[in-house]
């Protein structure tokens, strides 16, 4: 049961319909859940998340929140090293999108826009298996690089304390608080506030259904800004033969290793080399056999080799696609990328695997899935900044324009107080 | 029964909680009501646009869309002058915000934004009383400068047929289509598509509180993406005695005139120069008698004048608030705007009245309302520019960062695929 190897039209949309799906995770029984957490949380604060962490998680809490900086952490050298070098790496690409504030001459007034940090951000880390402390860097520097003043990390409690990889991610990003509060009670924690933590007015990071489900609910009614939801990993692979297939079967096997509902698609011209791929998978199946079945079944359910007519259909179907993760391994790169419009995050050329990008090269890997790079970015210094318009309106320049507002006032029937407001700064002087 | 004079304490929140509510509007009985019509028009199309249209508007539309460059229209030249007028400022201001891709070397490798547009856009204008020119140049020219392609303007049709200002701004602007059908089954026209409209992936603009929950269902759906919802209209000023009163009070009943619900707070320090508004107030209400029970409500329920003990008191008030707009007029509104954080638009001096934003001088009148610039931005170009991250890595770089891939991807269990898809790049060539 290979890989499904599928030879496609861009005008006959049988065969790849269902990647265009873009579905989304339907949270209304998770919503319904935790409805009466979120409510408890906001009344009876700490008392309420010590109960639901007794309950949930099996802990006592004697406390729900950790200063960092006053844990002695042990972490061995090499394990700093290697953080402190992604660390680097984001840092870098983050403060080249640093915006600076500007004001330019236009009709005769100063209008400008101010950039300014969104004012408090709770990051959201999952426990247990899927401790990725690579996400924290991703979640924390763009926001500390925006200027976020007011920065605490979420996670659930672990019966062994804490990791202290955390605990020193959150030293060295300058993170002031960890919450050790998970799920539903963790994100209302951040929410609303209790009598030990302070409100968050923006939320971000990846989490189950009912972490989903709470971001989503909260943001709903106006009380935190949220990022995209994260749905399960997606890779596209656009390459010809002169890409080598069994490197292109490890990055498949890389999203494939994240869950059974990721997907990795390939898109190519060539059958043969489809087929060669097809082969590789096999072989990395019998090699690697760790999470066999998890792997076989991203393969086989959620993946695919599309083979179409040429390579701007392939590059058509990317663009439909608009993948997380984004492999362009061919003959001309520069071309192929020039003509890509919507994807998360391209990695180009055969030296550059999705994995590069997920830990150290500096790019971010929170990244819009489910066709959401259609309209969304990446997490980014943006997603943490506002631009606070402005202007300032000569005397000049408002008797100039005075006519035209009257106008257009008349037309809104909104002379009688828009109208005024201009027509009496040309009668009177202050 | 003048405005309230309250004096205020930054430490004693009673007198000035209530207009921190930032309270959203209760969306779930509008959107009970309008999950039958979304139903109908994403299974029956057009033919469930035309009978939506005649029950609640009235009218038997023969088509549901309008070409509006096949379209004769007879503009008067004062008319065309203003227009022409607000839309060269506007558009050098969202010129201005253009993005340029970037890229450049970190660790060895090259890495990247690049800008790129969304892909399709409806612009709803509501129709009738709340028929408002100024907001389709608002919509319309930052998606034009983002590079959006196919722009679509969604309008309820009036009886005496489509106002000609409108499909005469759709000419100069470059809209495709304009789509005459209102309210909910006007966005899921929008958001599905029909046999005769195309569909949009992302959908801005006010309406009503219909259009508002069928934006924001469909958003939750994960089928478009929308701007931040429209509250009631507010604004806050920050004054002190070298302000005209007079002038204060036109500002203040310029957010009074769109409805009862809107709110003008004017922050000071001088209870004098409180007593010299509120008396304008009074004055125009006189003298000026259009509107007036609905400014009334506005000005005696919605709105107040705070006197705090120190101006570094009301720009810490006017930052908790984050008006919509914030006006500037003091002694020395340079420094007052150093310390702004959290506005939509603000208006520096005299000679900025809201107004003058709200038509001509090129700012952008669509911003968030109910503390919302606390996080979010008003419309520009970044509402509809995507950053596609991307990276070129070398095969020296990723021989050197390959130690750090493996130490991290062991600790968080992905070294199986994750490491692997580099390891095999160094240790054969392509």
């Amino acid at each position: 049961m290979p890989i499904p190897i599928l030879r496609c039209e861009k005008n006959s949309r049988t065969p790849f319909e269902r990647f265009l799906s873009g579905a989304k995770e339907d949270l209304s029984s998770a919503t319904k859940n935790i409805l009466p957490i979120l409510e408890a949380v906001r009344t009876r604060g700490d008392k309420a998340l010590m109960e639901f962490t007794e309950k949930f998680d099996g802990i006592k809490l004697s406390s729900v929140t950790t200063n960092p900086h006053s844990v002695q952490t042990n972490i061995d050298s090499k394990t700093k090293e290697a953080f402190l070098r992604a660390k680097s790496n984001i840092e870098a690409f983050h403060e080249a999108q640093k915006r600076e504030s500007w004001s330019k001459t236009i009709d005769g007034n100063r209008l400008g826009v101010k950039y300014t940090p969104i004012p408090s951000l709770s990051v959201y880390a999952p426990g247990g298996k899927a401790l990725y402390p690579s996400s924290v860097l991703m979640g924390v520097i763009p926001a500390k690089i925006a200027g976020v003043g007011n920065i605490q990390l979420i996670t659930p409690p672990q019966k062994n304390g804490l990791p202290e990889i955390l605990i020193w991610l959150c030293q060295i990003l300058g993170v002031n608080r960890i919450v050790t509060v998970g799920g539903a009670q963790g994100i209302a924690a951040a929410a609303y506030g209790t009598e030990t933590i302070p409100k968050s007015e923006f939320v971000v990071g990846p989490g189950n259904a009912y972490v989903a489900a709470a971001k989503s609910y909260l943001a709903g009614q106006g009380l935190i800004g949220i990022d995209s939801p994260a749905g399960p990993s997606e890779v596209c692979i656009i390459a010809d033969s002169s890409a080598n297939p069994k490197w292109i079967a490890c990055d498949m096997l890389s999203q494939a290793e994240h869950g059974e509902d990721s997907s990795a698609i390939l898109l190519t011209t060539d059958e043969d080399f489809a087929k060669q791929v097809s082969e590789e998978l096999e072989k990395a199946f019998i090699e690697r056999p760790k999470r066999l079945e998890m792997k076989q079944t991203s393969i086989y359910k959620n993946s695919a080799i599309l083979v179409f007519p040429s390579l701007e259909d392939c590059i058509w179907f990317s663009n439909e696609l608009a993948p997380e993760h984004l492999e362009i391994q061919t003959r001309d790169n520069e071309s192929v990328f020039a003509e890509i419009e919507h994807a998360g995050s391209v990695f180009i050329g055969p030296y550059s695997p999705v994995a590069m990008g997920d830990y150290i090269s500096g790019t971010n890997h929170i990244l819009p899935t489910a066709r959401g790079s259609r309209i969304y970015s990446s997490l980014g210094v943006d997603t943490f900044l506002k631009r606070v318009t402005f202007q300032e309106v000569t005397k000049e320049s408002l008797q100039n324009l005075y006519p035209f507002v009257k106008l257009m006032s008349e037309l809104e029937g909104l002379d009688e107080e828009h109208g005024t407001s201009v027509k009496v700064r040309t009668e009177e002087s202050l």
